[in-house]
């Protein structure tokens, strides 16, 4: 049996986050969350009215099953993710925050220094920091030190389905870290989120792949399915490669 | 609902296939063959004794759950794949065969041209013939074209764990074929056959990296829940890559 | 001093091998030839009027200076690229041909059965066989075997620029090979030619990315040096891969 | 004709930068920096003993030809970065340095935020700072905001020869850049230098690559030519990739 994940001295038994931008219905969203069995879903603070209890987004969202996990998306340096954290607990969020500062619209990848900078701020006024990186293992570091509840580096840019184009820088990561890394940004498809866990990753989050989706339901199951497949796989232990072939058929029955 | 797998007119609602060398016992590989929730099992003829009803690897094998698949594993020419395939019909198996013809001992690739030979005498010998070859889409199409039940492209050497390193040529084969395609040989983990999956393969053959595993109870699980996973996903609508990123939490709630 | 590339005998200082389709102008194509520093200039016999010496494209290539290779391309089966080689021989070609049986007209991928068949027959008519293949060591092999001068296997299909997506199978055919490899097919851009030279191929073949570039001429000639590089890194003995760091400014002076 | 590389108002003709690390001796290092064409010669200082006039690093170095870029190769934090600047200067050194702060011993990957904080305060003090990176887009534009000459993206770490691993964040980092992009680390074979040149980078930089290898001179040659190959045909103009075939010989003479 798998132990749990845990972030935060908070247990989780499902790896898969979810975010929840680009759904075509809060309906679909709904039926998405459910079918990917996640636990942690997290939402931009600037999409949602905090205040008002019939928020489509808030309101489709049981907090009794899922953590709801606010996200500082859209922030472009760290004053304006420090503001959106302290506004979400305000309203009664728990002190959980996803973290993002992204200058660059292009391409949204996360600053380095801002985020340290308002990393460093949340933590010490008590807030539970999930910081969205680039593949930086020093980085990574830095932020583990500073006291960040994960690090979640990005496979690819946000929405491009590209998968893990960083996969050396977090291989490396994932060796160094003693808290959880959750791969974040780019996996495209199960394979994807299979192939972060099967390198040893604690947890991934999924958003565009799984909104945009022909069937947003049927494809949160099937990220689900890879989650648990690569995760599976990762602890039966995978053989390493090989340049040259070996037989699965060797003429000596059973291997002795 | 997904429709089944079908290999000459025959249903399968599994779409992994498995192989059963290099187990470490018939204990071990039962309890893999059970956990992969496989229908289609292959074994070496070379390697079992089919007049023998005490054989350890065809008695541990249940015969009216699983499809038992002779192949031809060692043949080195289209003659000796041949005989062995007549043997086996001879021994009372049903005449399926999945046929492999592999001169060097080194790679274990398969022989296009005796590859070609021994399907064209086989099918015309009644047998139902799956024969494993190069990624290489015009042999694919001439074997179908003979009447091979599906097609078996390598995804990398076998027992390599490579994965898929011959992508561009699988997804030919795969947008050309009328029959089947079975990727087969070197998928080395779930993320692999995931990938096939995808990629619009109808299913994917796996043995070393399941027979060789710390757990390889577990791994069949694994590779399960890798295939499911990437069937599911070809089914519910992947989405295209992006060079650049979109957001996932654009600030205007529900895209419309 | 490297050693020259010797095919069938004759021997070349260049291991860059063009080809002549798709150029602008029969102008732009000499001087790209020339750019090139090659010796071996290939020509589509459907396209040129051999008994014509007014023919644009036979009249721009010195005959003297480039070996002339004629090529079977848009030959569908082995039937009529015989007859196009025969044909060139007949009008007063040399008997070097570059075997290309290509039944689909989308990816131009070879056949693997009859470029065996069309070897076979023009190698026992005397003609000096170049065949172009798949990445597939055995067909590799058993061309070899029948008497062929080189093996040319695709890095990717014809005009993709793709560049080598067959890395593992050239890789094979370089070792077991007996004859020359020249990688051939998807090399867009210096660095594919380099890669195939650094693999140990003994040339490459390029025609499109010079063809259509913007500056033929310019692009030749970096072709030309991509090749040099490539090989010249090959004989100067590459180091190995690494997974982690190895300091290139260690505290202690020379290695000793 | 090419326009030079132009650094900090100081132009050079060749754009391979040449590290002196893990040479087998002075000999050898002269050799190869001769046949590189490079102008531009990264030291350890932690290396050489500026004072010392006989230092067999320095004395083999011809100032008259080549810019000597001091480099702060196993610096850990900004504060012994910076340190080794001033002495380098102090000494006499031209008040240029190539900004290196690593403070993992084992990927030898750079500090983000010790690398800002050193590049500040030595651009202050009117160095010329050429910093090495982790390929992270935005903090690449804070080091060209700060006012640093160039920016220095890995390929991957240092010494281990793996090529362009962190392709897409170097296109991003080119894409964006007004300073000149120095690909740095990692680069292994000519085909590496090759290739991050026709993606548009300004510039690379070489040590373990040549320095390690069979025969120092000749690598060095093979890089130089790599290196031109990958920049001429960057400036005549490189076709895109397709996923499907192009006759290279289509039936219709030269294109019209």
């Amino acid at each position: 049996m798998d132990k749990p994940l845990v972030i935060a001295g908070r247990s989780f038994q499902s790896r898969l986050l979810l975010g929840t931008g680009k759904f075509s219905s809060s309906e679909a969203m709904k039926r998405a969350i459910e079918a990917s069995g996640s636990e942690v879903v997290t939402v931009a603070l600037r999409r949602v009215e905090l205040e008002n209890p019939q928020d489509s987004i808030l309101s489709a969202i049981d907090t009794s099953r899922y953590l709801l996990l606010p996200n500082t998306s859209g922030a472009r340096d760290a004053l304006e993710a420090v503001r959106l954290a302290r506004l979400a607990r305000a309203a009664g969020c728990e002190p959980w925050v996803k973290l993002e500062v992204t200058p660059d619209p292009h391409y949204l990848l996360p600053d380095p220094v801002e985020t340290l900078k308002a990393a460093e701020i949340l933590i010490k006024e008590g807030f539970i920091v999930l910081p969205y990186i680039n593949a930086d293992p020093i980085l990574a570091k830095r932020l583990e030190d500073l006291g960040a509840a994960t690090v979640m580096p990005l496979g690819s840019p946000i929405g491009s389905n590209r998968g893990i184009r960083t996969r050396d820088s977090i291989a490396i990561i994932i060796e160094k870290a003693n808290v959880p890394v959750v791969v974040d940004a780019g996996l495209g498809a199960p394979s994807h989120a299979a192939e972060a866990m099967e390198m040893g990753a604690d947890a991934v989050l999924v958003n565009t792949a799984i909104a945009v989706a022909g069937d947003p339901e049927a494809m949160a199951k099937a990220f689900r399915k890879g989650v648990e497949a690569g995760r599976e796989a990762y602890l039966a232990g995978l053989g390493s490669t090989r340049a040259t072939a070996e037989a699965s058929s060797p003429l000596t029955g059973f291997l002795r």
